[in-house]
């Protein structure tokens, strides 16, 4: 499925529940907040390690997948009632990140750009 | 472009900055609640109105997109490291809340479906 | 009580579980921010009007309470093991507030000091 | 300085520039979130071990100072507003924890208190 037919059946979904009411950018921003939150949970006490081999265990798999769906579908319903194409703001902002983080000067630093050096 | 061709394309530009290494789950995760939280910033003082006018205001619509993608960017990153098919995924969910807040019940109401009556 | 006879409670019961190795500074700040997130969840479908008497709904009122309390907790157990003085910190950080938004220019505006004229 | 006092000089500061009204529990949370999201950014390419060193670094002790006095000018704000008080909160939170997470089940254990077995 694209990321547009995605979006007509999140905005059917709300249609038809009048959940249209609640989506407001500000409230659209906030549960997209909160469901970032809850996949912080899932990871929070696991090592770096651990947390690489999450999908290993059965019931920790299917929380991750459904809170990223979440974090998807607020995502996408922000873009659709702000008429954002996300598609190309991605694509637009990896251009830009070329420009702010040179491979010669990045290159191994999780250096903000902001502090690299020229 | 597809999520795919845009998880490539992320991929690379990790690659070519040997960046891999701090893409674990874990810090994606956090990476991903941190974009979350700046996208919150710009709505956190607006009334629910001018958060519906947010794209009008060229400066704040620039900022919108960029957190957007940055939300995106790091969605896809995490969804590529854990082998997540995010779109199927996104369907999955769908299908389980149209079961958990059904038309009748959910017409209309914010209220979380635990408390929904039956 | 005092801040510091709350933080010395909380990291007796971390010491009582051996959850020390659990609450490194990454880790309570992952933590924390899962608890704000959780605070947002219960006001993302509210009005702003309706979030003013979100304490009149008996039950909600003690899930604010406890999220509220889960923050504090984080926010305490991570200046415990960084040696940060919280009190203090707050303190310096209103006097410098002091010069970023005086009163003349911020008077009634939620724009960010940086865009503030001079 | 007490929690109460830092509230106080708070609110004063809130109600000299006009700011109360964006001072709604919905935007403080909001608010709260943001700062939190913030302080996750500092940590998120760190690993654990660099995590606990983060205060050796200057720059970044000022940053990590500023941020948790953010986030608790804004949990002392919304505690303020909703007439929440935060140190009895906590007490009550810990007093709940100690029947959730008993030691002889919890020990060493960052499983969640739900999946702990009988």
């Amino acid at each position: 499925m694209t990321l547009s037919s995605l979006q007509h059946a999140l905005a059917r979904f709300a249609v038809e529940r009048d959940w249209e009411q609640f989506h407001t950018p500000k409230n659209l921003a906030m549960a997209l907040a909160g469901e970032s939150g809850e996949l912080l949970e899932i990871f929070q006490w696991l090592t770096p390690e651990q947390s690489a081999q999450v999908m290993q265990d059965d019931e920790r798999a299917v929380q991750v997948r459904e809170e990223m769906a979440d974090v998807l579908a607020y995502l996408l319903r922000l873009a659709d009632v702000l008429d954002v194409d996300l598609e190309r703001a991605l694509v637009e902002k990896i251009e830009k990140n070329r420009g702010k983080y040179p491979v010669h000067l990045a290159r191994g630093s999780a250096v903000k750009y902001t502090q690299l050096g020229g």
